[in-house]
C-alpha cells in the first residue's frame, strides 16, 4: 500500500481580474484557491500520489467552496480542521511586459492564523506517510503556529517522515529576526530545503556573491555558494534553489541546482513564456519530491522538477495541473509544443 | 448654489457568484462596490443632487478601485479618509424562489473599523450641505465609531443640518442590548427615522402586534402602531417603514408607510420581480430624503420614494442606478414595463 | 420550386448590456443584428422559406459581419446592396419588472437612410417570389426610400406578389403628418397589414374606443374597430393587431386578432414572462405570412402566428429562431414547457 | 462508523448554451457533470452522508475533469471503472416561459455503455454500505448493463443493502416492451421504488385515471392508484411519486405522494419558479433516501425530499448542492426567500 | 460567371476551454465548428470565391448549428446530405509555451462516418465548378469512404476539374499500410498534392535525409527530396510542403516549400506568436489553390498560400477568416501589425 | 493649492471584439471610452493632479455613461458641454503577430463635431489651470472647431497657461491641405509639439530623410532632422518625437527623443509585449506634460515619458491607468516584472 505526503499550511482564496485588466478596471474576478503547501499536495495528487493537506477552514460556505477545489484536484483534506472567522485572500493584479503582477494580501485574521496546537492530529494525520513538507509562511501566520510548526516536525521525525521546506520568506508577515530564530529553530528537521537566494539571504543573511537578479543575469557559482552555506550551517543533506531570470513579466528563464551528497547539480534552462508564475515554485518542491520519493537519482529528480515547474508558468490558478507523464515528456523532448492528439 | 447631502458609513466590496450559482459551483466572482449609506449618496447624486460620502478607505489598489466606483456614480468623495489596513468585503450568493440568499460578511478590521476620531473632519465635511444621512450599521463597527457618529450628529445639528437615520440592525455585529444604548443616544439627533418591522423589534424591542412577515400578509395597523411609538419615544418628527411581503426569493411585495404630523401615510403597493433586492432599503432612504429636500408633501416624497425603491430591486448592484425622472414616470404610470424608446 | 419571400429594410448592430446592467455600468455590450424586415425574413427562412432579405451594408468589417448573421440563419443576401458609411447602430438596456427597456437609436446617416433608387434591382430580387414585406419604418429612414418603398410596391404589384405591411410607427424618425401621408400612398398596395393600437392611432389618428393598454386590460371590440376602419379606408383584405397587455417588463399578455373577409378572428391568450421582447411584432408578421402562404385558414394562421411570436419572447436577439414544428407543438399543446428530448 | 450509499449509473458531460441562447446562436457552452445516480449521490454527500457513485470513465482528460467534478461535491469515486472510449454527452438548451427545453443525447459508445461485468467489484463497492440506488436509465445503456445491475441487486441484497430504484423511462434508448421486462425482473430487489406518472405508464403500462398533467392539473387520486398499483405488482414495500404541474418552462407546481405500509402520505405543494429543473427527480430521491436513512418518519420523509427537489429548481446543473440545513429551513419555513446574513 | 470550388470531408463541434485553461479546470468551453475541408472551403470564400462544402451532418440542432456557422462564413452549404446519428466532436485545449496543445477526438459515429454512397451527388455538387479538395482524413473515417472518394474523384476528373489533396495522416483513424494503400490508390487523380514531412513518412515511408523538426531547424534540402519523390513516384505535377520550426507552442517559425515543373520554390519565413494554429495547413492549401486558380505564377502563389496561412495562426477558430487583401498586404509588406484605420 | 491641467478633445466609445476575435466572429463587444485628449486627462489623474476634460456629450444614457467612465478615472467633468445626438464610436479589432488591428471609425455627427463656439466657457476652464492640451485631432472634426480650438489657445495664452499639441494626423477626416493650413495657424500657440514621424510629414510634408519604420529600423538622426525642422519653422521651444519599431502586431520597440533649448535627448528603449497600444501616444504626452510641470529637467522628464508610455502598452483600454509610483519604479528598475507584494 503507497505511503502519503503530508503538507502544513494556508490556502487563500485568490481573486484575480480577468486578463490584463488591473484592479481599477475590473468588475469580476477570476477565483482559485492556493497556498504553498496546497500547491505541493496538489501536484503530488496530479502525479497519482497520496497527498494529504492539513489546514484549518472556517464553517461558512467559502470555507466549503475551498474544500470542494482542493478535493477537485485529488487531495485528501480528511485532516483539515475547521473553525475559525474567515478565509484568508490574496488580490492578485496579472502583469505583463514591463507591467509587474501586483498582489495585495488580505489574510489577517485568517482561520489557521486563529488556530491552536489542539486543532491539529499529527499522528493521524502522518499515519501511514513518509514525507512532511511545509514552507517558511505557515510559521510566519501567528505566534502559536511556530510551535505547531515544530510540534509536527517532531511528530514527523519520530514517525519516520521525511521533512522539506521551502524557505519562502514574506517580509509582510513577519521581520527578518523573528524569521531568522523561527526558521533556523526548524532547520534541524529539514531532509530538503528549498529556496531562492532572495530568501536565503533575508531569513538568513545568506548573500550570494554577485549576482544580479533584476538584469536577467545568472551567477550559478554564486547559488552554489548559497546552497553549500546553507547546507553546511544547518546540516541539511540536500538543499535546492530555483533560478529565476526575470526579464520582464511575461517572458522569464527558469532553471535550478541541487546540492546533494556535496555535489551541485545543474539543471537545463528554459526561456518560458509566462501564463502565471503563481505557485512555480511551489510546483518545483512538489516534483523534487516526486521525483525523489520515486527513487530517481539526484541529477535526473532535478529535472523532472524544473521541467515540472516550467510546465506551472503555462498553467493558470496556483496549483500545477500537470500529470507525470507530461513533465516527462518535457523532460525527454524539447518543449517544441506540437499538438498532442 | 445648492447644498449637499452627506452621508458617512462603510462601503464594501461584493464578491457574488455570476447568475444562480453557489459559492461552491463558481470560479468567478462579479464584483461591485456598496454599503448602506454610499447607497444612499449614490442614489442622491443620480438624482442630480451633490451628495458627499465619508468614510475611510485603505491605501491600496483596492481602496482607489472603490473611490473610482463611488465616482462614477456621481458621489463626492473628497472627504473619503484613507488608511487602515483592507476593505471590508462581503459575499454574496443570489437567492431564487425557495432558495433565500446567503450573505457571508467579511468585514472585521476593515478600515473604518479601526478609524477614529480624528480621521474625519465633519466641520470641513458639512460645508455648505443641509443633510446628513448614517444607519444603526456604522456604529456597530467599532467601539470608536458610536462616539465618531454622535460627533457627526452634534456637528450637523449645530450646522443647521437634518439628521436622518436608517435603524438597520444587523445582529452579527453587536448585541440587542448594546444597539439599544447606542442607537437611544443617537436618536435625540434624528429628524426621520427609516426602519423595517425587524429594526424596531430588535433594537428597540417595539413589536408590531399580529404581523407575520415570513406569511407574506401585512398587518398595516400594526405598523403603524410602530412607527408612532418609534416617533413618540424618541420625539422624531418623521418615520418611514417599508414594508416587504417575501413570497420569495424571487418576488416580492414591497410597499411604506410615512408618519409625518401624527398623520399615517400608506403607500401604493408594488409586486416586483426581483433582479437583486440588496440596497433597496437604502434606495427607499435616498428617495425619501431626495423628495422632501425638494419640497414634496409627505404623501408624494412616500411615493417617490416608494416608487425609487421599486426600481432599485431590478438593478444590479446595491446602487439604485435610476433617475429621478425613471422614477417620476413609474409615480405616474402603472410600472407597465413598456420600452422607453 | 418553391416560390421566395422579400422584404426591405434597415438591419442594425444592437449592443446590449449583459442581463440586467444597465447603460452606466457595463463595459461590456452583447451584439445582434435586427431591424424589422430582417426579422421577418429570418423567422420566414427557420420555417423553411426562401427569405430574400433587401437592404444596403457598408462596405467594412461591420457590414460584413451583419452579412454573416443573416447568412448564418438563412437569410438570401445576394440582393443586398453595398455602399454607404456606416452601419446603423441601436443600444437596448433590457427593462426588469417595474423597470422598463431602454432604447437608443444611433442609426442617422446609415447606408440605407443615405441609400439612392439606383441601389435597388426589384425586377430581380422579386424573381420567383410570391410576397413582399415592408414596414413603416422604411419610408421613415430618408427623404429618399417613400418612392423606392413605392417603386418596390408598383414592382410587386406588377408581378404578382402579394404585399404585406407593418405600420410599425417611430415617432423619432417623422412626425404623425409625414407619416400619415407617406403610409396612405402606401396603403393601396397592401394586401395584408399588421398593426397595433398605437401605430393605428399615431400614423392614422384611428383611435380604439376605450382601450386602455397601460393598465394591461383589453378592450378586444375596440380593437376590432380599429381594423375595420383600417381595412375599409384603404380596401385592406386582410388586417391583423397584435394585442399586448403590458403588465410590467416581465410579463406580458400577448394574443392577436385578425380581420378578414369581413370577420374578425380573434386568438388565445398567452401569459408570457418575457426574455427578450423585440422583434415580436416582426414575428408575428412572419408567422402570418409563412402560415397564409402554406394556405392555412385565416382562424389557424392567426393562431400559428401569435404561437411563433408567442415564442419569440423566449429567444434573446431580434429574431425568431424557432422552427415550424416548434410552432406546430405550441398551437397543439399547452405551453407546458416539458423537456423536448 | 457510518455506513455508506451506493449508487451506479451514467454520468455525462452536459454542455448548455449560456442564458436563455439557443444551440444555432451560441458560440460558448457551459459545462457541467451529471446523470442520474451521480445526482442522487451527490445530493447525500452534501447531507453529509458518505457516497459512493460507481460508474466507467474512459482514460481521457475529460474522465479526469468528470472525477475531479465528483470529488469536488464530496463523492467518494474510488469504485469508478476506468476504460472505454469516450464520455457520455448531453446537450441542453434551457426552456423559458412556453418555449420548452430541448436535450440533444449524445451517449452511445461511451464508456459505461461498453462496460463489462468484469469491470464493476460488487463485493468492494458494497462494504461497509447501507444502501444501493439505481435508475431505470442504466439497464438501458446496453445490453450488458441489466445482468450487472441485476448483480450489483443480487450482491446488495446478499450483503443486507437496501435497494432503491427510480423508474426513470428513456424512450430514445430501448422500448417500452424491453424495459418493462429488464425493469419487471429488477423489481423484485426493490425497497423503495420512486416513479413518475409517465414512466410506471411508459415501463409498466400503469395509468392514472384520468389525470391530465400537460394542463397543469393534478388528480390526486389517480397517481394514488398507480403507486399502490406499482406496490402491490412488485410487492414494494414504499412507492414515492414525484407530481409536477407544468405550468410552463419557467413556472411549475412541484409536491409528491409516497406510499408506505399501505398509508399514502401527500406533500405540500410548491410554487416554484425555475433555474434548472434537471435533476429535480434525483434530488427527490437523495432527500428521501437520505431521510429514512436518518430515520425521519414517512411523513416528514417525503416532505424533506419534496423541499430538497424544490430547491434543486432553483440550482444550476444537475446535482443538488443545498445542505440538510438548508432543506430543514424550508420545510420549517415557508420559503419566503428571506436574506440568510 | 465564375465557377466553384468544392471540397468534401467532416466538420466537426470543437470544444476549447477559454483561454489557457485545462480541461480538468474548465467550467465553460469555447464552441467553433471546423474541419480540414471545411476550413478550406470557408477560407476560400473569405477571398471572395464560390466554395462549396459537402459533407453529411445530422437533422438535430447542432446539425443546423454547423451549418449555420457554415453559411455565416459564406460557405455553401446546398449539397450537404443530412443524416445519421451525431456530429463528431473534437476537445481542443490550447498550449502554451512548453505545454503542447491536447486534442481529444470523439468523432466515431459521426453522420459522415455512417454514410454510404447514395448520401452524394457528385454530379450536382460539381456543376460549374473547376476545382476538387479532399485530404487524407476523408477516406479514414470510414470503410466506405475510401470509395466514395475515389468516386467524387472519378466525377471531378470527368467533368473537368483540377484535384487537390492535403495528405494529413490520422494515427488514430487508420493504420500506416490501409494508409498507404488508399491513398496510392487516390494519388492519381491528384494535381497538387500538400503535405508536411511527417505526412509523407507515415503514410508513404518517405523520410527526408536528416531533417529534425523537434529541435525546430529546418533542412529544406531534405524536404526538396521529400516533394521530388512523392512528385515522380505519382506523377503528381505540384506538390507543396509546410514547413513548421516548432519553438514552443507559443512560437513557431513557418515557411513552405513548392515543387512545380521540376522547381523547387522555397517561400518567405514568418516567426509567429501563435494564437490559435489548428487549420493552419487547411488555409495553406486554400491560398494554394486561390492562387493558383487566380492565375498567379507558382512563386507569388507560393507566397500568398504562406502569408495566408501566416495570418491563420492569429485568428481563433479553424477557419482562417482573412480577404485576400489582408493576405496581399502582408505579402507586400512586412507584417509589422501596424493598425489599420 | 494646486493648479490643474485642462484637455479639450472628442471622446468616443470604443467597442472591441473579446481577445483575438475578429468582427465577424465576435457576438460581445467590450466597451471602454477614449480619446487622445481624454487619455491625457485620464494618465494626468493618476499621477495625482487635477485634470479637466472638456468636451461635448450627448443627454442620453451612453452620454452619462462617458462622463461616469472619465469620473471614474479622476477627470474632472464639470466643464464637458451637453447636447447634440451622438456619440462618436470607434470600433476595434486587437491585432496579433502579423495581422494588424483594425479600427473602424464611425465618429461622424458625434456631439463634439456638432458643437458651436458657444458651447465652451474657456475662462471658466481655465480658472486656476497653468497647461492646455489639445491634439491635431479636434479641430479636423468640423468646419467650426479650428475656430473653436483658436479660441481656446488664445485665452490659454492670454491667462498664462502653457499649451501643448499633440500632432496626430487622421486622413480620414481631412485632407492634408486643411490640416497643413489649420494646424499651422495653430501652432504659434504651442509650447510643446508631440509627434511621430508619419504625422509631421502628413501634416507639414516634413520627411525624415532616410527612415524606414515598416522594416523596424530606426534612423535616430533622421527624426532628430524633423525634431529641429518643426521647432524652427514654427518657433517651439519643444518638441517630442516617439519613436515605435513595429516587428509585429505583438511586439514593438518603443523609445522617444525631446528636443529641447537646442538639445536633441534621446531615450531608453524598451522592447515591448503588447496588450493594448491604442493611446500610447497619449500616454506619452501625459507623462512628458506631468514631469514637465513637476520641474523634472529635460532628460529624466523624457524617461518619465517613456517608461509611463511604455506601460500603457501593457494596459487594456485608452487610458493609462498607471502611477506615478510605478512609472518611477520602471524608470529606475529595468522592466523585469518581478511581483509586487
Amino acid at each position: 500500500m503507497p505511503s502519503a505526503v503530508v503538507t502544513f499550511g494556508e490556502i487563500m482564496l485568490r481573486l484575480q481580474p480577468p486578463g490584463a485588466l488591473r484592479f481599477v478596471q475590473t468588475d469580476r474576478f477570476e477565483a482559485v484557491y492556493g497556498g504553498g503547501e496546497a500547491n505541493v499536495a496538489a501536484s503530488l495528487a496530479q502525479f497519482g500520489q497520496e497527498a494529504r493537506f492539513v489546514t484549518r477552514l472556517p464553517h461558512n460556505p467559502l470555507g466549503e467552496a475551498c474544500l470542494g477545489a482542493l478535493r477537485r484536484v485529488g487531495v485528501d483534506t480528511r485532516f483539515v480542521a475547521r473553525g475559525g472567522d474567515r478565509l484568508g485572500i490574496y488580490f492578485c493584479e496579472k502583469g505583463h511586459s514591463q507591467r509587474p503582477s501586483v498582489v495585495v494580501y488580505d489574510r489577517a485574521g485568517s482561520a489557521i492564523a486563529t488556530a491552536g496546537p489542539g486543532d491539529f492530529d499529527w499522528e493521524a494525520a502522518f499515519e501511514r506517510a513518509d514525507w512532511f513538507h511545509f514552507t517558511g509562511i505557515t510559521p510566519a501566520l501567528s505566534e502559536a503556529l511556530p510551535d505547531i510548526v515544530a510540534e509536527a516536525c517532531r511528530t514527523a521525525r519520530r514517525k519516520g517522515l521525511a521533512v522539506s521546506c521551502d524557505l519562502n520568506y514574506r517580509k509582510k508577515l513577519w521581520s527578518r529576526e523573528t524569521a531568522s530564530r523561527v526558521m533556523t529553530g526548524l532547520m534541524e528537521f529539514v531532509d530538503l530545503l528549498v529556496a531562492n537566494e532572495e530568501d536565503a539571504a533575508d531569513v538568513f543573511g545568506i548573500q550570494a556573491p554577485g549576482s544580479r537578479i533584476e538584469a536577467g543575469h545568472l551567477d550559478l557559482d554564486g547559488y552554489a555558494v548559497v546552497a553549500r552555506t546553507l547546507s553546511e550551517r544547518f546540516g541539511i543533506p540536500r538543499v535546492a534553489m530555483t533560478l529565476r531570470e526575470s526579464l520582464s513579466a511575461s517572458d522569464n528563464g527558469w532553471s535550478a541546482l541541487l546540492l546533494s551528497g556535496g555535489t551541485i547539480h545543474a539543471s537545463r534552462r528554459y526561456a518560458i513564456r509566462i501564463v502565471d508564475r503563481v505557485g512555480s515554485g511551489d510546483s518545483f518542491g512538489a516534483g523534487l519530491i516526486h521525483a525523489l520519493r520515486q527513487g530517481q537519482p539526484d541529477p535526473e529528480a532535478l529535472e523532472f522538477a524544473v521541467a515540472a515547474s516550467c510546465l506551472k508558468h503555462t498553467i493558470e490558478g496556483d496549483m500545477n495541473l500537470v500529470t507525470e507523464a507530461e513533465v516527462d515528456a518535457l523532460v525527454r523532448g524539447g518543449g517544441s509544443g506540437r499538438v498532442q492528439r
